[in-house]
């Protein structure tokens, strides 16, 4: 088992990566300061791993909320089911909630945390690579509304998060995918290295390769607990992490939540922002050809939904956080392994990545 | 005007008290870092303030919320409102949000601003004696859930507080009476002195003198923002503001929200405390009947309703934010002026307090 700490002061906080952790008990007690915990997870989650979390917590009084699985259902209403149960069961202020699923239930479950009471301790528990890898760690926690992604929400961060190897083993191909896109993303910000390491290995992380997964979670979430403890609260270096996620969140919001995986539309949303970054005289045209090319390996799309057109994704643009007084802003790349701060882009360079990459 | 500083390091900030300070633009204008303001207030207090407050924000954008009135309204459904308009008019993470009203728009615009996209600056502007003495300061926001009140919600801290003695003029007896709860709850938890020139000014209060309002809101001001320096979190003295409440929120959501205003629930909430302190040996009889005296002579009621009788209490108070693993814990005097920490309680006091106190 190996242990990364997140940086922040009197909220640090320990990444247990390792293989069997879930069945390591002790992990789950030295975390708990309560005798009530509740356990959120999702419908695929619930019968793969529930058991094996619950064993840990013999002689707790223990609640679970079990939600539906997937991005459109990651809404105000569904968090108000935690709560629902969280007050019928009488729960005080120093109950722990746990959080085992993807970036969902980690996003919905650490928001119930952060709210409840005005804030109970949670652990994080990823089940899938991308939450392994990026979504678990840091603290943000959240909600989407009908016209933006993650628009509702908290800084809030767990207790600790556990990553166990093991249970990426029933996810499926798809989600494995997915996940490598935020993978992919460290290397493309501020880390040359993997990124050259990504593209030698992309056909093992894919095969399953477990020495292979543990090296890409393990330099993924070295990257993360930097930034993060850089910058918690996304005021300078943060908002590196969200190169091509502008592009990407549109993508989401616009298709409708739940038809793109959030590492799809971030991987689309990425070679939308190589392509800016081109146009803007930083990368060259290899640099795009390479990068495209590791999300084409990875299985990853990487063509926009031609539903939504440049007129509509510059409306889905104009609601993100590093938007200031209504200015659409964006991280883009200054070559492979530095992203820059967001930057104001000039509509027309944008537009002109909007209508032609990947269109007909 | 008065300036007063609540101390909390990086999110520190002052809270201004005085006469005609809504027209007053500078206040305003310094502590808003944005194009994009949003007001959010209610149906009774837009007609009297709104463009008052308006009248300060020429060449801003600003779009308004306004809320129905009343503590049944302090629901995630209403603030939702609030998200909506924030989206619709893409507003950016770097918009600011002024609450103008009392502790209901107070509790609500805040938790809106600690949600929207992770956390946006806004501003209190107390339009009530309970929102200026009491709930305006120290960052706690929220939203009442059916099975309990304020159990979804933020530790949030303002850019400032404009608390405007004038907007007084317009308040009703019933609501400037429920502010002297709190105001009196100063004096009882950790002022003496306070407490008895309340005694010998509750008739100048009731007859709105000026100086005496003054008086009253800086004194208690004064004792909140010290408070809440020491305590952000409530993981120590900030509890003892929590006296009578225990009781109060029991009463608060067994009546139904917005049957009994906050203050009046406060008011019959700490006469139960006051005489469960006896039962405990810390006040004797001459000191509850000069509490009860007290609230007595500002109007309030000092009878628990009849319908919610002891095992409904029990139900009711087992949800609070000062229990810990399911046991209730209270604030009680030791004496007048000077407020335990929660305490656990006897059981059988605790019954004979809510079988006995104001039962027929």
């Amino acid at each position: 088992m190996k242990k990364l700490l997140v940086e922040l002061g009197d909220r640090s906080y320990p990444i247990y990566i390792g293989s069997d952790l879930l069945s390591q008990s002790e992990l789950f007690i030295k975390h708990i300061k309560s005798k009530q915990v509740v356990v959120v997870t999702n419908e695929t989650i619930a019968p793969l791993y529930l058991n094996a979390v619950l064993k840990n917590l013999q002689g707790y009084t223990v609640e679970t909320v079990i939600l539906p699985d997937g991005e459109q259902f990651k809404t105000l209403d569904f968090v108000t089911q935690i709560f629902d149960k969280l007050l019928a069961s009488k729960f005080s202020r120093n109950a722990t909630l746990i959080a085992l699923g993807g970036g969902v239930i980690g996003d919905m479950g650490g928001f119930a945390a952060a709210c409840y009471q005005r804030g109970i301790p949670f652990l994080q528990i990823p089940t899938t690579l991308l939450a392994q890898v990026d979504s678990s760690v840091g603290g943000k926690t959240g909600v989407n509304h009908p016209l933006g992604k993650n628009m509702i929400g908290a800084f809030y961060q767990p207790q600790c998060v556990i990553a166990d190897a093991d249970v990426l083993d029933t996810l499926d191909d798809r989600q494995l995918a997915a996940g490598l896109a935020e993978v992919i993303k460290y290397g493309l910000i501020r880390d040359a290295e993997f990124f050259e390491w990504l593209e030698n290995n992309i056909g093992a992380l894919l095969a399953r390769d477990k020495q292979a997964l543990a090296y890409a979670i393990e330099q993924s979430c070295i990257n993360k607990a930097e930034i993060v403890g850089e910058d918690e609260t996304e005021t300078g270096v943060r908002a590196t992490l969200n190169l091509g996620h502008t592009f990407g969140h549109a993508i989401e919001t616009g298709a409708g939540y739940g038809k793109y995986l959030h590492g799809e539309a971030v991987a689309i949303g990425t070679c939308q922002a190589a392509d800016l970054s081109r146009r803007k005289g930083w990368l060259n045209d290899e640099d795009v050809a390479r990068i495209i090319a590791l999300f084409k390996k990875a299985k990853l799309p990487i063509v926009p939904p031609e539903q939504i057109d440049s007129d509509r994704f510059l409306e889905l643009m104009a609601v993100d956080k590093k938007n200031v007084d209504g200015q659409i802003r964006l991280i883009l790349l200054q070559k492979i392994g530095m992203a820059t701060l967001p930057v104001d882009v000039d509509q027309d360079l944008l537009e002109m990545t909007l209508k032609t990459y990947g269109r007909r």
